[in-house]
Order: C-alpha cells, then sequence, then structure tokens
C-alpha cells in the first residue's frame, strides 16, 4: 500500500526581502516528497521533468524511498521553471516568469505499480490533470486530497469543479476560499466548499495558521511565530505532505486523527521557511520534529476550569 | 482590593458592509467594563463624561457592580464622540469624526476609594494621562496592562515609552508591536517591546487571534472562526476586560493563568462582535460563556503521540 503524490517537480528562482536564489530545485511534488518522507517510506511520484533535472535530487529522494516510475523525463527539454518575488509580508507575491516548458505536455499515465494507492495527495496541477490521475486508479484510494490555486479558479472553473467533487480533502488558501465559494466569511465558505463535494475542508492562512473544517466542526492549527521567515516558497506543499504523511503513516483517517496531521504539517512547514527551497527537510531529524511539536503544543496548550 | 478600568465612556457611530447605526454608547472603559463585569464585582471606572451619557447605561453598569466615583460629568459639555466605516475586512476601518469634546479636559484624579487597586487596566488614553494615573496610586498594583494605539506612537513616542515603562503587560495589535520596534517579525518585535520594560506583551491580530509573549515563550489565542462578523468595534477592549476580569476574579498573575484569561478574553471578543455595541455582553449568561469556552478547548485541542 502506498502513498502518491501528482504535482511538479521544477526549477524556482526566488527573491525575497532577504535575499535571492539563481535557479534551485523546487515544485510541489518535490516539496510534498521530502516532507511526507520522514514519516512514511513508500511514496510513488507523479510528475513530468526535463533532461536538466538534478540526478543528485533524485537519488537523493529515492534514498528516502520515493519511487519515480510514475515520473517521465524528457531529455531533450527542459523543466518546469517559475520565478517570484515576496513582498514584505512574505504572504504576497509577483510572478516574474512562468516557463512550462514539459510541463505542456504532462499527461500522466500510472504504472501498474501505483495500483495499491491507499492515499493520494493531488499537489497543484491543471484539474483535467488531477481528474485524469483519479480515474486510472482502478480502486478508490482511502483517502484523496488536493491542492488547487486560483488561477485555475479564473480560467478552469467547471472542470475544477468537477475534480473538488471527486475528492475527499480540499486544501486552499483563504483567498481562494472566497473565490471558490463567493463568501466572505471563512465559515460560510467551508461550508458552501463541503457542499460542492469534499467532507473536508483546509483552509491556508499562512503566518496565521489553518482551519480544518468537517462537518460543523472546525479546528485550528496555529503557525509557529518565527524570528525570521527567509523563504516561504513550498511551505503549502510542504505542509500537504507533512499532513498525508502522518495520515499514511498511521493508516487513520478520521477528523480526530486529521487534527493531529495539521499540527505535523504546520510543524513540517515551519521548517522549510527557514532557508531556501526544500534545505531544511533535508537536514532535519526525527528529534528536530519532535521538539518542533512541543512547541506547537505550549503554543497552544491551556487549561480552564469552565464553571 | 478592586479593579481600576480607566479609558474612555464615549459614543460611537458605526458603519459597517452589514449595517449602520446612529449614536450608541461606546469607549474602552465602557466594553472592558461590560466584560469584566461577567467575572469580577468590585470594578471602579476612571473616566470623564458628558451631560449627554446616559442615566440608564449607568445604572445599568452599577447594577453589574462598576463604581463611579472616578468618573467626572462635566453636565454642560458632550461626551466623547467617534464615527468610523470599517471595510469589508472588518480590520481595518476609517475614522469619519473624533469629536473630543469632555476628553480634551480629562486630568484624572483618583478618589480615595480607589486606593485599594490591585489591578490596574490602562484602557487607550493619551499616555501622559496613563502615567498620571499610576503616579496617583499609592501602593502599586499587583497587576498594571495598558493599552495603546498607533496614534501615540505619531506623536508622543517619548511619553508613551515612558508609560510603557511603567506597566507589566502592555496589549497592542500587529500593525502597532511593528510600528513601535521597527521589526516586521512580531518574535523580534515581541523582545524589543519587552526590553523596554512590560514583562507580558499581547499581540492582537483581529480574525487572526492573539499572542501572548513572556520571556522566551509564547502562547497563541486563536480568535473564533465566525459565520458574520457584524461590528467589530470595542473587541479589544472587551478582549482586555475579558483578560483581567478573569485574572482579577483568581487573582493569580501567572503566565499560566494568563493563557486561560487570554482565551476568556477572546471568548468575549467573540460576543461582542455579534451585535453592534455591547449589547451582546449585556445579553450573555454565565451558560453562554462556558459554551463557547468550550468551543476554544475543540477548537485548538489536539492529541499528538511525540516519538
Amino acid at each position: 500500500m502506498s502513498l502518491l503524490i501528482a504535482g511538479t517537480m521544477a526549477f524556482d528562482a526566488i527573491e525575497t526581502p532577504f535575499g535571492k536564489t539563481d535557479k534551485i530545485v523546487g515544485g510541489s511534488a518535490t516539496y510534498a516528497a521530502w516532507s511526507a518522507s520522514q514519516f512514511t517510506h513508500t511514496i510513488k511520484q507523479i510528475s513530468i521533468i526535463g533532461g536538466d533535472f538534478p540526478e543528485e535530487e533524485i537519488a537523493a529522494l529515492k534514498a528516502k524511498g520515493v519511487q519515480f516510475d510514475g515520473v517521465e523525463q524528457i531529455q531533450d527539454e527542459k523543466s518546469f521553471f517559475w520565478s517570484g518575488r515576496y513582498h514584505m509580508d512574505m504572504n504576497t507575491r509577483d510572478t516574474l516568469i512562468t516557463d512550462l516548458n514539459v510541463l505542456e505536455k504532462f499527461n500522466p499515465q500510472l504504472p501498474d505499480s501505483y495500483q495499491d494507492c491507499e492515499f493520494l495527495m493531488l499537489g497543484n496541477l491543471m484539474p483535467s490533470l488531477q481528474t485524469q490521475i483519479i480515474q486510472q486508479l482502478k480502486n478508490r484510494p482511502k483517502l484523496i486530497i488536493m491542492d488547487t490555486m486560483n488561477f485555475w479558479m479564473d480560467i478552469a472553473m467547471d472542470d475544477l469543479k468537477k475534480t473538488i467533487g471527486m475528492v475527499d480533502l480540499l486544501m486552499v488558501n483563504d483567498g481562494e476560499a472566497r473565490q471558490l465559494s463567493g463568501e466572505y466569511s471563512l465559515v460560510k465558505a467551508a461550508q458552501k466548499i463541503m457542499d460542492m463535494g469534499p467532507k473536508f475542508l483546509i483552509i491556508k492562512k499562512g503566518e496565521h495558521g489553518a482551519l480544518l473544517f468537517h462537518a460543523n466542526h472546525v479546528f485550528f492549527a496555529p503557525a509557529l511565530p518565527l524570528e525570521e521567515v527567509f523563504d516561504p516558497t513550498g511551505a503549502g506543499d510542504t505542509f500537504a505532505g507533512g499532513f498525508i504523511g502522518h495520515l499514511a503513516r498511521t493508516k487513520d483517517i478520521s477528523y480526530n486523527n486529521m487534527k493531529t496531521a495539521i499540527i505535523i504539517g504546520s510543524a513540517m512547514a515551519s521548517f522549510v521557511v527557514e532557508k531556501f527551497g526544500a534545505q531544511r527537510l533535508k537536514e532535519i531529524s526525527k528529534e528536530d520534529i519532535a521538539k518542533r511539536l512541543n512547541q506547537f503544543v505550549d503554543l497552544v496548550n491551556f487549561d480552564i476550569d469552565i464553571e
């Protein structure tokens, strides 16, 4: 039984108020796999890369148990490239360059070895591709989660709603939840989005934490207040990877276990923003994660004696 | 032993995307007293009002144990009046009218009956008046908390820093914490502000909750996700009133008890925004508060088994 992660494996060039990088490895599936690999060791990637994607990155991920049978590599072409500049608040950014490159040819074909999928994470991709991946699975996974972005709401809302209707859990940020639902109140937005199909909804609020909605329940996971956010790129994908990595490890998809999973995702996100790229995810140990989780416990734990 | 609350008792006229009011009773000390009176019954107000301040409001507060010996009333003049319009996010607002009226003559003189003060809450006022109140107390209270605003940072920073140096706990919003410290990171801002004197700092983030800092500890209290925020006026003062009301009731000023107090303050704030003015604070019962506190427990409570 395995965790499938679909998304981009790409290059980014990032500017923040605190520094800038040349092209570094990025992509939603890359961040998610690094994060999830801290918790589970049968991860199968679905992506497309060019001949320029570094062998060392592939080898390093393989060493963590990440399989590449579902990653198409086109040797003569370039990997997807994104470049952006973050504003001072690190929550908003301007896209400087988007070179789709191989992504234009992405036509995911799942190998037979991927049919044991128990957990499916659909990173941000064109909704019709996300649907195509779901449809190729002969047995429905135990849990399908998807990420998406406002871009698809602008240009492919019907396709997007179709995909949303097929998944168990949708993950969007606050602005996207408002755009998707047409409601300003996140509580109202959550109800409308869950009416579209997903039984669970996570609304990410960046430095302000994340909300998990299910039926008439709501759970809030804070973001850890940090001295410095160095590079927020990949924070959402890292969060998603930690979230589904924990669920895949425990094989428990209850609302209660999702609360734990969202805290774990938040802890992983709090690491990735400390350096450019996925560097921190490669460095940290189980002990680092346990220590960080304790900080989350201290952050929100209180005693109350309700009269 | 008593809780002293200093601040404005005033009129507001409010426009939100959901409605507008004529002149209604408001003011920092009014909201704080209504909120604190749910928890403690010896509250002594320090304020100034005009002849137009409603007798019924005074009678209603007195019935809740709020004393008025330190409230000066100038019969021939008008109470302080503020009018504002909230934007869609309910976090930002434009001031339309500020009529200082009696506030220009405010020269607080504490009656002898106020010398038993154990807890002092300095609502937002000119910093030199906040200092004057502290200096009139012969015995230092067990705890002094103060609120302030960016306006005083713009025009009276030296006076403000002097007052901040005299208190135990400062309460500001995120923008104000950044302005006061010159640091964008709230963690760095908190350290700089605590270096100015206060051992405790609360940074309010509106719908994104509040952070409590103490030494190298940080605690996060979420805001309850609400279907509708009807009128955010007074939310900060209501939060402060609930916070200090709980501390005054329990007479425990430990960091641990402050965590509980900040959750109670957040619960009270979640009520006040449901209607215009302090109306909800007048209606709610102990049972309503207990139920709301349980919602906060559900909102952030999670199990984690750290390996």
